[in-house]
């Protein structure tokens, strides 16, 4: 069963467990500091396929393919899986999973999606619907960037603030029991809107929902950042997780000893071009499962939050006018040694 | 908690509550069949807000607004809500639900998400994860039409398989306890694809997902069509509807004398000039919302299966020449006389 604590956080009672995981990465990921973390690299941006739409679905499976490994599972052992991604109508999710033929869940949390797949996929199992679910999520800077912002041939300067849209995607499989990481707590985040409206400057607009979910959670479990081993956000970048300090700094609560931003980590600031730093639902899922989770398998961190953000705007609210909502869903993470 | 029957059925133990319910149409709702059952008409298509998306926005609003009233709850009472519509990025719930400061779950079913929405909630409730948990769902002929196929000036011929995107919205409060429609029994789809790839076809394409969780539910609880008062489908439409009958025959079932569609319900198909019928998130919503869970309140039904389905394409993934997946979720529903 389910308990809340506090207002907003959910208390697994029995503890689902990610017995497997995956990750797969693109060609500009496997230049950076986690070069040696995935299971998987693609130096073809189109991964062999006719589009880069489909080759982000080909990520999806690869992904999942991988954490049913680990987990000694085959997809008919997968009672549930919860899926989304950045594409419209979420078509890497619904054609990449297909061939799975698991009962399919499609999730929207833009670049929140890891976070909230495995709270749901959590759910599913601790409320007994499942014994075994399963999440999945991706992004790919080409099918993102022609999608969000301009044609891959433009060529168009990138601002400052703007991040890169990761190429990887990330898959947990969850079980009622089992070795590895537990599933103990989880926030799900309300919708935030600061006034960001800038396309270009994701980090500031996604920095209130994480401040939100952040402080939520700690009230709720009366805890504080240093009783976890490490905060990990999704893709805040360099902006959003300055922005997030500051936020956090008016609540008392300081976390920049023991934050880190997927976005920071997965590209090499200074060496690759990507300005403010990573972002896209295959951030936070790739970095999550190809560094996170085996370090808490080594016993390298055994309390961890994972929080996860998303805007929740699209290039028509955009377009016309509108500033960018955002979301934070967080996951306390534990393992013991 | 929750018990699986058979390989896919979800059975819930403790029968979640619907105790609200509100619906949400447009001018060309309000002139078919319908026309008495809704909450809420909005006369103009832009609802007095800038932009059609807005409008679907103050729709999902009002629909959701109409429930707590009737479940007599304020959003602070809400723990989590389900929503989803059809537009990139599902802005309609993102911009739309905003304001009530809930903890948000953003689902992506396509026209199953009324369905989807209903499950999710339930199984939150089921869990003990939350006392009252939303769902909501909307869509709108403009902001639709333009997004996947045509600029409305355009005014382009429709086929005679094509659908009306219904405009309209509905929503559902789901509680532990108290008096209303109970949740009883849920089969989650699997992704479904036999190859339609006609965006003016979308019933055709949903058939082949709505045979196979139906057969799925019906072989998982041993029961039979005749065993249910009504079996409601989406939005298939008159070529679904009849794609299904035949796809159903050669695995012996036959649904035709109680099976009722909303996409057939919601406008008079001679008079209104919708071709094979209603279609889009809101039509399963709003109809749900606006007459069967009446009438199974005031006795007229009592066992109750609804069945949504969705196209999982995006336009994208059509000028790909991509075919198009489709997903069809099921609930049984109960009210005690």
């Amino acid at each position: 069963m389910l308990h809340r604590i506090g207002k907003f956080t959910l208390e697994f009672e029995n503890t689902p467990v990610i017995t497997g995981y995956g990750s797969v990465a693109g060609k500009k990921e496997s230049q950076g500091p986690m070069k040696d973390c995935f299971d998987k690299i693609y130096f073809d941006s189109r991964a062999g396929q006719d589009t880069f739409e489909q080759a982000e679905s080909l990520f999806q499976q690869e992904a999942l393919s991988c954490a049913l490994k680990r987990a000694d599972k085959s997809s008919d052992d997968v009672d549930f899986i919860f899926a989304g991604d950045l594409l419209n109508q979420c078509i890497s999710s619904s054609f990449g999973l297909m061939g799975f033929n698991i009962p399919y869940l499609g999730q929207y949390g833009a670049c929140s999606t890891m976070a909230q797949g495995l709270i749901m996929a959590s759910v599913m199992v601790e409320s007994g619907g499942a014994d075994c679910s399963a999440c999945v999520t991706s992004s790919h800077f080409c099918s993102a960037e022609r999608q969000y912002r301009f044609p891959l041939e433009y060529g168009g300067q990138r601002t400052p603030t703007a991040q890169w849209t990761v190429t990887g995607s990330g898959s947990c499989i969850v079980e009622k029991q089992g070795k590895g990481v537990k599933v103990c707590r989880a926030t799900v985040g309300k919708i935030v809107d600061m006034g960001i409206s800038d396309l270009n400057n994701m980090g500031a607009a996604m920095a209130p929902a994480a401040a939100k979910t952040l402080t939520e959670y700690f009230k709720d479990t009366k805890t504080k950042p240093s009783d976890y081993d490490v905060i990990i956000t999704g893709d805040l970048g360099k902006v959003g997780s300055k922005c997030l300090y500051d936020l956090l700094e008016t609540e008392g609560v300081d976390i920049k000893s023991n934050h880190r931003d997927c976005g920071l980590m997965i590209f090499d600031l200074e060496k690759q071009d990507v300005h403010a730093g990573g972002s896209g639902c295959g951030c936070a899922g790739s970095v999550l499962c190809s560094k996170f989770i085996p370090d808490m398998l080594s016993g390298k961190y055994q309390n961890v939050l994972f929080m996860a953000t998303g805007a929740l705007m699209s290039p028509t609210s955009s377009m016309q006018g509108q500033t960018m909502p955002s979301v934070a869903h967080l996951v306390n993470l534990r393992s013991e040694q």
